[in-house]
């Protein structure tokens, strides 16, 4: 027998007006119906209902790894210095790590994520090939000191999320792997009833290994992303490459330098050539390692510098200073120009195709010059995508238009590859009797954020609205008040919860009738069943929460219909 | 259909030796079965076999708090200063507190125990009488940074408690609240198989909040408790009571001094004078806030500070040093009695009841006293059972001599009162429009500590030996290695897990049936069905992992049996 939760009983305040300081949909809503409690910044308290929602969604995401053959497992939360110290993170987190000491002064943090860990785990356990594939995987809390925690419990200090781990001997296992979760993925997400979008997470020109972002579509969202509206093409903005089209070096004018008076900036050199910014050609100096890098990208658009520094990595990309320039007589500040760099690495962007001619510096003040043409005029050492993408920049796969929207990261599938394996050595018997170094992979998926993409995806303007699968009860039944009401409204739930349907019923006394149907659709269970006016007959009226769609029925028929 | 977990994929690594640092049975059966992992010094990494494990304890736990009206929530580990600072518990924790600041240098603590948190959010929530009683609960990971952590899972730094709290408006229902948890802890701890007894946590003579703990008895225990062997009583040692049995104070000899040159402790006094240490009184001298105090017992007891500490608070009670003797010409030191302590508040066990006469101190120097009778020489200002228990001492029942046992605190439930209501003003509307003050109570179960007791109770020789409610899976079938026999042992698990049996099978090639029967009575599921000899002839041994028996059974007979 399913369970009966009286709302006479439960713990449940609603609220008609928003938190002061609530931004978003599942921050207001969330707290609004009662379902989580602020503790700290970031910190959140589950209450009955949110307990609820968020143990159907770990239900679906546990009952898909499960059949997968992922085989759960609990790590602490609490952790020793000394792996993350091994694979560097100790350092690389920064203040986004939560940091303490133990009585006896030892080092521990709060985990992160835990690959580390498990790769710890798995080379006490696994020894031969025989042992492995394995999926490993928990539903656990974590930790990440955000600078800015805000937007509910879509970013939070403390956190629930199920992470997984593939170890594999080969390459195709790891593939395999990869494969599984993906699928997995698709269907939790679907049985969640998410909007989401499989999107590439890392340069392909970069090469390595795959990683994909699982993104759920929201004006809420903290990442951006491409979608085309004319092919399937999704990526995360910092994926998206621009094919390099050479064109013909020949049939250019001749440089031809220019008297540019005081025009540092590509602002003031369009306007004073009267040309557009996408004729000019822009060279960012910056420094790669401690070396002087001239980047080239057309006048009108960004550099992506943290895009340019993933491309580098583990290279250091610092902004070239005043300093910098001293001693440099190549380097005219403000008017520097690829055609006279010869002792400067050029990067550039696709844009800069062999065969374009552009406007740039002319390594002297207060000079340009024109039909400096690439290619012919000057080399491009290195071609990288690190322009900051804009809507209506060309879709890679189709060319068509692409569109910019904003999204909510909900999982992310990624190869890791050997890296922890060779921090931790982390090696099984092959058949050949030889040693093998194992491959990894790392999967997550924010639990306690898909309950807040949920929201942000799925509430309108009279509250929460849950998919069956997640929603805390199956039927709201709203007593109006009378007597007679509240008799067959606890029949009815009780009748219901027999066959097996979650029920929520509203049973309070001295609340009235009108603040009883606006809590049920704040509260958002997907079917409410109200008995009202005609309860005398034992008529209900049975609401779609979604759809808003009403339907008288009879106790019989409202009970066939919601235990079907 | 059940789970079919076979043994070839699942990361469980059997040990033959105990771990080099593991002292007790659980710490060193569930490593070398598989089920844990160290992490760091009482930081334990739950494998899938004890994850299962866990999960079942877990679910008895969860089943029976919903059952008495429970609202299952989650708060968070990680928890802002303040509440506890408002309690004062930041402090009292001292050293057991894990502390550590933010990004911005605010303090914040893990959690211990969470009674702070659970008041601050019914303050938030329930503004009503209508909106009490309330029991919340959850199950959840709670931080101890023990000086010694060890005893495996027993008493970790990280650890899983479900914890609950009920708020009411008065006594009775504090009582009732109370009444609930005390079933629902027999049915958990009755349907987990652990062998329990339920003692009295506070001495009665303080009177007060009535608290019981819930003790699993075992030699690896860390707590001491009484046990009657001829009626029901049981209780924490510094919970027993003596009573007081005045006699007559006429009759006795006339106080006669004694020349006893060098003898200041009760051994040197028994020994100059040829009489047992009990026919004396010892006098301890200690300060209570400052002022000094004597505390009489008989000569062969000792006094239990923490006992006589937890009777005086919040007085604190701290020993007598040379200083104190300065200027103090009315105590001398090794020689006091209490027949000339005037200005001396005067302590003493109910065993130095009026009427009873003693061998003590005369006051002087190398002088003792005798027949100094009490109510006669001597007045007690309090009685207080401040006597270290021992074996043999009356039971404060039925007078039978008690026996003192070694058990594992499983649970404690505490009538907690009005402590955190009155610090965080905690008071809902009551019926007469007035404010109410709230009373709490605060029921404890260690989730991860179930387990080891369990261990500690119910393992043998052989290894782990789980009940059918909390072993990882109903029958391990073990397939002695021929193809018959794997064939007919998955053939078997498959029907068995169709028909809803949990099953674990050893499918794996390459180990000796052996090492798999070893490994199979290690990991300790409760029936193991095996493929062996008569496998061709369809014919199985199913043992009884607890009992040993053993008996041939027909596949089919063998499907009903477990099934069943």
């Amino acid at each position: 027998m399913a369970q009966v939760q009286r709302m006479s009983r439960l713990m449940v305040k609603t609220l008609r007006d928003d938190p002061a300081d609530a931004e978003t949909l599942n921050h207001k809503l969330l707290v609004r119906a009662g379902y989580v409690r602020r503790t700290a910044a970031g910190i959140w308290t589950w209450l009955p209902l949110g307990k609820k929602v968020y143990e159907n969604v770990a239900r679906v995401v546990r009952e898909e790894m499960d059949a997968i053959g992922g085989q759960e497992v609990l790590l602490p939360a609490l952790l020793p210095k000394e792996p993350y110290e091994a694979s560097g993170r100790y350092e690389e987190y920064g203040d986004l790590l939560f940091r303490l000491k133990d009585r006896k002064g030892s080092d521990y943090l709060l985990g992160p994520t835990h690959e580390e860990i498990f790769t710890q785990v798995v080379k006490d356990q696994c020894s031969s090939y025989k042992d492995l594939p394995v999926i490993l995987y928990q539903i656990q809390t974590k930790y990440r000191d955000e600078a800015r925690p805000r937007a509910g419990v879509l970013r939070g200090r403390e956190f629930q999320m199920k992470d997984a781990y593939s170890f594999d001997t080969s390459d195709e296992g790891l593939a395999e792997a990869y494969a599984l979760h993906r699928g997995a993925y698709q269907r939790i997400f679907e049985r969640l009833g998410l909007d989401y979008r499989i999107v590439s997470a890392v340069s392909g020109a970069m090469g390595g290994s795959q990683s994909e972002e699982f993104l759920a579509p929201a004006p809420a969202g903290e990442d951006t992303f491409v979608d085309c509206p004319a092919c399937d093409y999704a990526a995360n903005t910092e994926a998206v490459t621009f094919a390099l089209k050479p064109a013909s070096t020949e049939g250019h004018p001749a440089v031809e330098e220019l008297d540019t008076p005081d025009t540092p900036t590509i602002e003031t050199l369009a306007e004073h050539l009267g040309v557009p910014a996408s004729a000019t050609l822009k060279n960012l100096l910056v420094k790669v390692d401690g070396e002087i890098v001239a980047v080239g990208v057309p006048g009108d658009r960004e550099v992506d510098l943290g895009k340019l520094g993933e491309h580098l990595a583990p290279a250091e990309v610092e902004l070239v200073t005043a300093e910098d320039f001293e001693g440099r007589a190549d380097l005219v500040r403000g008017y520097v120009g690829p055609q006279g760099l010869d002792k400067v690495r050029y990067i550039a962007d696709p844009r800069v195709a062999p065969g374009t001619s552009w406007i740039t510096g002319a390594n002297k003040p207060d000079r340009h010059a024109r039909n400096v043409v690439c290619g012919r005029d000057f080399e491009v050492d290195d071609y990288l995508d690190v322009v900051v993408v804009e809507a209506g920049d060309p879709c890679p796969a189709c060319g068509a238009g692409l569109k910019l929207d904003r999204a909510i990261e909900i999982g992310h599938i990624f190869q890791l590859g050997r890296k922890y394996a060779d921090t931790f050595q982390l090696d099984v018997l092959g058949q050949n009797g030889k040693p093998v170094r194992v491959t990894m992979g790392s999967y997550g998926i924010g639990v306690s954020r898909a309950v807040a993409a949920l929201v942000e995806q799925t509430a309108d303007e009279h509250g929460l609205c849950w998919s069956k699968e997640v929603a805390p009860a199956d039927v709201h039944v709203v007593a109006a008040g009378k007597a007679v009401q509240t008799e067959l409204a606890l029949d009815v739930a009780g009748q219901l919860g027999a066959a097996g349907v979650r029920v929520l019923v509203d049973d309070r006394a001295g609340v009235s009738p009108g603040v009883k149907f606006t809590d049920a659709e704040l509260i958002g269970v997907p079917q409410i069943l109200v008995a009202g006016r005609r309860s005398a007959e034992g008529v209900l009226e049975l609401k779609d929460r979604r759809t808003g769609e009403r339907e008288e029925l009879s106790v019989a028929e409202a009970i066939a219909r919601l235990s079907a």
